[in-house]
């Protein structure tokens, strides 16, 4: 825990930016009080709201052509704690690690657990991997896993993921995420529907192992790592197996795993409506699942999204629980930053959803004056929020300036020294 | 009925033709043979399958750049049947003709059901529109029709679909299709989730209405006319609705009216399997709702929606029933030629797909040999079935070559001559 | 002229908002200067920016399925001039208009320049029409115009484009913007070399007849109107066009007018490093080439391309001289208010773009600091710049909320007084 | 080499499908004499065809989440030839190999060379890799190589690119190909314009080192493992490269490197008529880069790019000499099996492409009877043209069944045997 980033330095820091702050605050709330908004009232439900971090997430990421490690690259879920710990302690908006088995497997969950409360930090939902063949594994999941058509393969990846609730039974988590990569590579390959049945059937003995008051989180996703079918392929398949399952089995959206030009904030709309949304993997892409940053791309379409969400905690919807978690491969960034400002990005878009001015939308959608609605949630996207964010990271005992502070701390280069250097390599195609 | 083709028209081309026919049919069936597959049950299948035409498709269609008219447009929906009845006595492969509401509205049902019979030709689904304003309608569907804000609106558009149903009745059809441009072109200007509550008590008024023994189609379109959201824009969409209507409600699978890169073949297995496949609108596209001619783009990608088809047909799948339509805007093509082609496209597909070994298939498929099973449905695509076709079109009345004996008609001339030529124009951005 | 809005109802309108503004632009002015940034040196850069409109673009647009016309259609090019010149009275960012021929087409042309005159409007590229058939035309554009197959149709739609340069000198227009339809709907229907050769033989005629201070822009589009080939597809034989032609031929980039996810921010970098950038059709679209309203779907893109222009614009890059222009589908708004807003938008764009620390970028580049780069382009992105616009409306005499001045001023209810109603119609598909 | 497969197996293999084979060619002949075709001599320009095989496609390729070897991997270049020369000896269509270094760096050329010779292999385009970092690479390629900000990282990756030759030189190949990963993962990351201005300067020091008789092909690609911005994003860009390199340098199409929707048989024909076409990476794809076995998702696109290619060599047009290459990813086939199967695709592309009737076309085409061109090419791809590409094989000494044949000889057992095992693996992100 020496490599922690102490108070002073994020003292130093934020002294450094209190001031500018507090002036743009005020005048921030002038603007506001105008139109009868409470700027602090906005600024509570930031400080409020959290978003999980995934394990992986601390790791740098690849490309099928190759991965380039980074400096003090973590060796196991204790390291990953703590870069995540790094992370809640500036930014004050990640108090949740969400873990991914085997990866993180460790032999002592107790201390697990308790190195995570040392951090303040406490766990998000699990991740099963069948996407890949663990060293010692007795059927390979080249060729499918819940879907396989063998049915011993089709056990094991059930097995695993049961091991993953009692993982997460000992930690405090309370939901299961599963994606599977199964589907296939070329037409015919797969039969389609006993594909499916034979998921659902996984899924169904997966479901009954579900403690009471744990959900399950299914991931919908268009390709990759299969080109031309995958089973659970897109939210319309998602939505009939969150059904099929049960009143703890819901939907999660991934904001990469859609076909080119698909608007997602109707895809979470509809699922609020039947209320299947479970939550979230959140980042951003242009092209694939490229999973960048939250926001780097197109900040816009993760607002419209926030704006459903908003207004659904506005109008209290019945079953209305969504998980949040980043989701983003670092490929060309220390990850810790890139987890930093991607969590800020999440609060951002929250506060402006929470700007707008809901009853003056309503009233230009009864009327079809599309242009005033159109402006109304513009208006509420170009407000420059940072200020809230700001005030309350800082009020909340965190940075006002999270990767100036972060790079003033020297952790990376802490770690670096103790966290031996990782060679790159090729990926996943030699 | 002077301008129809005449017997002695089509016995002198297939005259030119026979004999090659008859030597191409035995030489497949030859070959047939050796796979222990009798050609004659295999022409069978495809002498007793057809495709319905829509009236519209016998218009030269356009773009919102610009119409340009051909020679001999049809000027009502009985010159429409006449075109339709030149289709289905060369293909044999169109015994039904799908009706645009109020497009196709006629003074004397009994007299258009007369004519549809005197042509050899049925009626197969009834099609509403409230996409567009009818001269003199009350209410303007500008801003939706069945999810519009206003009430008196959505009950305008009600009640044309139930008229719709009522002139189906009269013409014998068995089934209403649903389509409507309702969408929005900004963020914020719909409301999604009470834009698709309001669909839902219209559509559900709609459905009271339907005879027992019809069916309602509904259909999804990912854009266009809206170009921000749409309400029903893909299947999943599409499928909620499907299952709150009730059990004589179907989803209709347009096939361009998808994302970019979606497998459209594994959301008709998807359909199937949860029994809410109601049938399709074929065509074809490169780049959106293009409504090129089916086939002519992507064969192969037909010929994968016919072996989900061919697989539910096999096993018998419970509740299968689809209903099968062309759709397409022919906008450089003579109409007649193009759905006479699509028609044939459509009988292809399904030939090619009978022709798919299934036991093998089936084989591949659980041993994961993935190159035999993709081998299995090439070896089937590739197989150059025309002489089933022609010979099938041959011993049904048709024509062997029915674009060479319709352009030997002179049909094309002979209508040009009675129905006079239409001016074009700017489509609908001017 | 007595529709005109006037200085009353503006001032009027500011007066109300006039305290509010110099506020925000005080404290706005307040926090740049921290960061040593002038704010009165932004606003006098956007004040002296201007964006042409599109002289179809103050008519209701529509879709092949349908048109739903507004109230006050303009009736000409005179109608459509007085309500460009309420946009430009009430925004001052639209200084000229661009015509459309034969849509625009005057029996006066001196007349019709003194009413652009009269009320501070000039005109900017003219746009020739070779995609619809005039009435009367001789030879149809149903299979192409500059590319045509047939001799006299090419040398018609070159003489119409030369008719465009005529119409152009005598309005003081400097440009030419040729965009055309020409394609295929099927493989196989155009050889795509011939159809080439002859678009370059048609172009070289065009600009051989180009006056000596003119310009041409060719516009590619992917698809629409022809659905399988298009003979001008993309920006690479946009840019094979331009190198062709000579040096005054260059490309001009409608945003809207490309493949899914291409990133077209790189495309406007390419064409000026090699001094072929001509201008830009802004418009948003989520879909294809859907002619939405600036910024309205993606803002962050149009930043993004404002980026590239205010570093060309910066460094000095030789040969940069775009035009910028609106082109937009207004479907279900208010044309004038759509083209007010459009026109902000880019103004914003722009503005916001000025706001990038270029230095601070450069270094983060140098250093591949990918991180910080991207917070730099979001920190400008993000900055609310409305103040900065709105001051710079206000002080060239314009209206500090133009919408809601717009509304005030009950312009369009008094023109649809003496504009007759138009009636809707279905598009170009019936 | 006693793993090779025994003429006796050939043969064996061989005479079950010979009487089948002589009778249906006869057939088919038949048919083609009633259009005046001289099967014949489609069959010799088949068999005269020849497409390189990728050294790294005999290796099971992977992705980011896993890679699943199968057995008998490959261990070095030798082992790879070997795996190729099975193929060309089943298939007799793929008499050359391309190399990709420093995969398949060897430490004695001259015996690299004379293995080859042993194997009747020949060496193709020689491919350099500055994608991903070799151990003990003096600079990181993590952000760049040939566009690096860095100088020496620059230097480095040219270096490798005139080792490549040397290496190629030695070989006896006659071309360089160059695929770079280049570009940024977040908008600001990169300056477009000094990437390219780098791209170009390193591009020139390579060019300088060519040959007299060689060529260098550039290549490009939309995205990945670039996610926001790629420096040789498209063809436009590449053809730039093509144009400032000089006439040594040309483009290398890759069928999956386009954005979606993109028509590549139009970017085909403008290369060569520009006489910039370099050559094809063939695969297909449905979503991405997917590197899928050719021809197995859409074969009439693969159909329709050969089309564009005899098109070319009929008319022989100017400076046409494109090489054929496959680049697949076989991650759930063996990959022997895979290129067989891939290389009789390509050879069965250009058979069809061979049988259009293209006087016949020319003449629809001049008379914009789109409906009879396109049916003219369907035609052709309709044709069953495997006993034609089945006598080339074997009349060559091939297999008339390669994959049967291959499957009967044992190969893949008995290098399994001798090449150990290989562990898979979680891909570049973990």
């Amino acid at each position: 825990m020496t490599n922690m980033i102490s108070t002073s330095v994020i003292d130093a820091e934020n002294a450094k930016r209190q001031e500018a702050l507090a002036r743009d605050y005020e005048t921030l709330g002038e603007r506001f009080a105008r139109r009868s908004i409470d700027i602090d009232a906005i600024k509570r439900k930031v400080a409020a709201y959290g978003v999980a971090v995934p394990s992986w997430g601390v790791g740098t990421g690849g490309t099928r052509f190759a991965r380039f490690p980074g400096q003090g690259e973590p060796r196991n879920i204790f390291d990953k704690l703590e870069d995540c710990g790094v992370i809640q302690r500036l930014t004050r908006a990640t108090p949740t690690v969400s873990l991914h088995i085997p990866w993180d497997k460790a032999a002592d969950l107790a201390a697990l657990k308790e190195k995570g409360a040392s951090l303040g930090l406490g766990f998000d939902a699990m991740n099963s991997n069948t996407f890949s063949d663990a060293a010692g594994q007795a059927h390979s999941y080249k060729f499918g896993s819940l879907t396989h058509t063998d049915a011993a393969t089709r056990r094991q990846a059930v097995d695993h993921n049961l091991e993953c609730i009692e993982i997460g039974k000992a930690l405090g988590s309370k939901a299961l995420t599963v994606w599977i990569g199964d589907g296939s590579n070329f037409p015919g390959q797969s039969n389609f529907t006993r594909a499916f049945e034979r998921y659902l059937d996984s899924m169904k003995a997966i479901y009954a192992a579900l403690p009471d008051d744990w959900r399950v989180f299914t991931e919908h996703k268009m390709y990759e790592p299969a080109f031309y079918s995958t089973v659970v392929q897109d939210w319309g398949t998602n939505y009939m197996i969150a059904q099929e399952l049960g009143p703890k089995a819901f939907c999660l959206v991934d904001l990469g795993h859609h076909a080119p030009n698909v608007n997602i904030e109707m895809i979470v709309a509809r699922l609020i409506q039947f209320k299947k949304l479970g939550g979230f993997h959140f980042n951003d892409s242009k092209y694939g699942d490229d999973d960048l940053d939250t926001g780097s791309i197109d900040p816009y379409r993760l607002f419209l999204v926030f704006n459903e969400l908003v207004d659904a905690e506005t109008r209290a919807a019945e079953g209305f629980n969504p998980a949040h978690m980043l989701d983003q491969s670092h490929n060309v960034t220390d990850p810790i930053e890139s987890l930093m400002v991607s969590a800020t990005e999440v609060g951002r878009a929250y506060a402006q959803a929470l700007l707008v001015d809901r009853r003056a939308l309503d009233g230009y959608q009864q009327e079809n004056d599309a242009l005033m609605a159109s402006e109304t949630l513009k208006a509420a996207f170009r407000t420059d929020v940072e200020p809230i964010l700001a005030m309350a990271r800082l009020e909340n005992g965190g940075a006002i300036a999270p990767v100036a502070t972060y790079r003033a701390s020297g952790y990376r280069a802490r770690v670096a020294a103790e966290r031996p250097a990782v060679a790159g390599g090729g990926g996943g195609i030699v």
